[in-house]
């Protein structure tokens, strides 16, 4: 539901069976059940709404059906707020083993023990129902980056016939046509996803087509996978043009903070991305006046909070000095200290921007901080 | 200051420049200014109210004057409570290479980089001094077990000679006498240490000569690290006799929970242990029912709490299921889960034996924990 725009802008609320998302919303990554070096509490003092779950792990370790038969993903994994699992297939294609692709769905090898698997767009959705989450994704082929427009084109379609049957199956599933899927939120919704590449013939017809399936969000796959930004934020643009404009729609994967700025002014609601908790983990860290490593040697003897202008924990406590002594000495501490400012810088940022909506200067607020981040980092 | 007693077992409250510690205490280890895994609010949050230092890791990195430069050590990490310091020799005899020791002191390379360093009574005392604890420990010579009684005496009286030496360099370093040391904190206190192994005549000789030099709380050292249980209680129960009432006594790398109670139950006030740290880390927990080894397959679809009698936040929100498959798929978040609850079974134990000395009830409750604890592994 849509509050108010600004351009193409948009604030909006989705709502869930486990609650209301404020969107644009930033979804910190959960791949296997919790996101990593934090716990939950921690992410709902940061007023995180909803996580990802990622369906390729979870269908691994611990299994669906377990997780189904132990209430459900929200029940296992202790966690009352919105959910939104992926489909499995981007895992697949980028970490499983001897994968083959066929009209069918893909045959895979675990890379946790090579046990073989065939993932199918019904059985995507059937493990999805296991799963529970609020937002389930249609299961589509990610294609590599760069690709011909003869194979873009192959592929888009094929993952158009794969939506008509992830469609058809929740619906069935939704019915209890489905005997043997244990679906654990009747609520659950199905977002589609338009691929098409960087050709923006494809990513039409792709938009047309899944439209015209009738999903309760809509995503845009097959971005953030090595193009140029502003190749991105193109394709985005051209792509939301054709969204009906109740349903949210999706980002996958993106991206820098400069990258969800730049894509709520073209009419993004959500995204998920692993980078303010993987660079966290590395080190890397986002701030007010540019990127940080907190490696570097010059940081040692440094008193000063990571970032003056951060309210969150790790700055309000401590300092680069030891933020960066963590860090050296490999303390387990260090990933969670770094993972709630970065976080917190990503989530800050969502803030701002709905609020910039709100209030209609979400054009000055942009500005503001392609600004800030085009600043030479601080290293 | 003893408040109250019962038996041997002593309920008091030690006074520091940085508040007050309420004994018998135990302390979590913070190796390079960090419980591993946890924050800073969680231990607070826990009730913690002291925390151990290791100086010789907190030598070699950040480096003790880095750490004086920043204020100190309370400065540094962001840690407002109390903070105890080894003296760094334990981690010498332990974890350095190519050690020599003489009666000047210990002559070592860095187990980081191969650097040649020395540490004496003196220099022991003054890298504590720049740290700035609430309390110093002497700097004494960790005997191997087993050890002959020839071998065990001359190491005791090296510890004497050297606390001798720590004494007095303390008292220069106090008065202002020795420039160049950077004290961070003017009320420290130093406690001295009680060697002499397993040989009850040389444990005498140690407390008798240790307590003359007048410290302000006094250690009992070399236990813990491979006897059996029985004759370190023996030896505990001997030495406290020889301790000073009004003085805090603390037993040194100790131990199990029910370590801690029987050495309660001998005179002991202070406690500190890597076990609920490291255990948890390593997925072995501590319950009011026993052990729980979570990697253990039949938790896989337990979706009970850990400890059902257990308030902590792991308890409350997580099931036996959800621990174990984050440990098996190696999250840091299954480290931080662990370490709250092991690390609230140990402090929620001390407040149970605080509570009983003071109600003078120790003796019951020490039956009831000895049966519990006897109780067969959940395993």
């Amino acid at each position: 539901m849509l509050t108010s725009t600004d351009g193409e802008a948009r604030r909006g609320e989705f709502h869930t069976p486990h609650g209301v998302v404020q969107t644009p919303a930033f979804m910190p990554v959960g791949t296997q059940g919790a996101v990593k070096a934090l716990r939950h509490d921690d992410l709902e003092a940061l007023g995180v709404e909803i996580i990802l779950g990622n369906t390729y792990h979870l269908y691994l370790r611990p299994g669906h059906e377990r997780i189904a038969a132990l209430g459900g993903l929200h029940q296992f994994i202790g966690w009352d707020r919105p959910i939104l699992t992926d489909s499995g297939g981007y895992q697949v294609f980028s970490l499983a083993d001897r994968r083959t692709i066929s009209e069918e769905g893909a045959d895979f090898q675990s890379h946790l023990d090579g046990s073989r698997h065939l993932l199918t767009p019904e059985r995507a959705v059937d493990i999805q129902a296991h799963l529970g989450a609020d937002i389930a994704m249609a299961f589509d082929e990610c294609l590599a980056y760069p690709a011909t427009h003869e194979a873009a084109a192959d592929s888009m379609r094929r993952s158009l016939r794969w939506a008509v049957r992830c469609r058809r199956r929740f619906e069935e599933v939704r019915g209890g046509a489905s005997s043997g899927v244990l679906a654990t939120n009747p609520g659950q919704a199905l977002f589609g996803i338009i691929q098409g590449g960087l050709y923006q013939d494809l990513r039409d017809e792709s938009a047309e087509g899944t439209v015209a399936l009738g999903f309760e969000g809509y995503a845009i796959g097959g971005l953030s996978v090595g193009e140029p930004n502003e190749l991105m934020y193109q394709v985005t643009e051209a792509t939301t043009r054709h969204l009906p404009a109740e349903q949210p729609r999706y980002l996958m994967g993106t991206g820098t903070p400069l990258d969800l700025v730049e894509s709520v002014a073209r009419g993004i609601d959500m995204f998920d991305c692993v980078m303010p908790t993987r660079h966290a983990r590395n080190g890397q860290l986002f701030t007010s006046r540019g990127r940080v490593n907190i490696k570097n040697a010059k940081y040692a003897d440094d008193d000063g909070p990571l970032d003056p202008a951060c309210g969150c924990y790790t700055c309000q406590r401590h300092s680069r000095a030891y933020l960066r002594h963590l860090y050296m000495a490999g303390e387990m501490t260090a990933s969670a200290l770094n993972t709630l400012h970065n976080l917190t810088f990503y989530l800050d940022t969502m803030r701002g921007i709905r609020d910039a909506i709100a209030f209609r200067n979400f054009e000055i607020f942009r500005q503001e901080f392609v600004r800030s981040a085009s600043a030479p980092s601080c290293d």
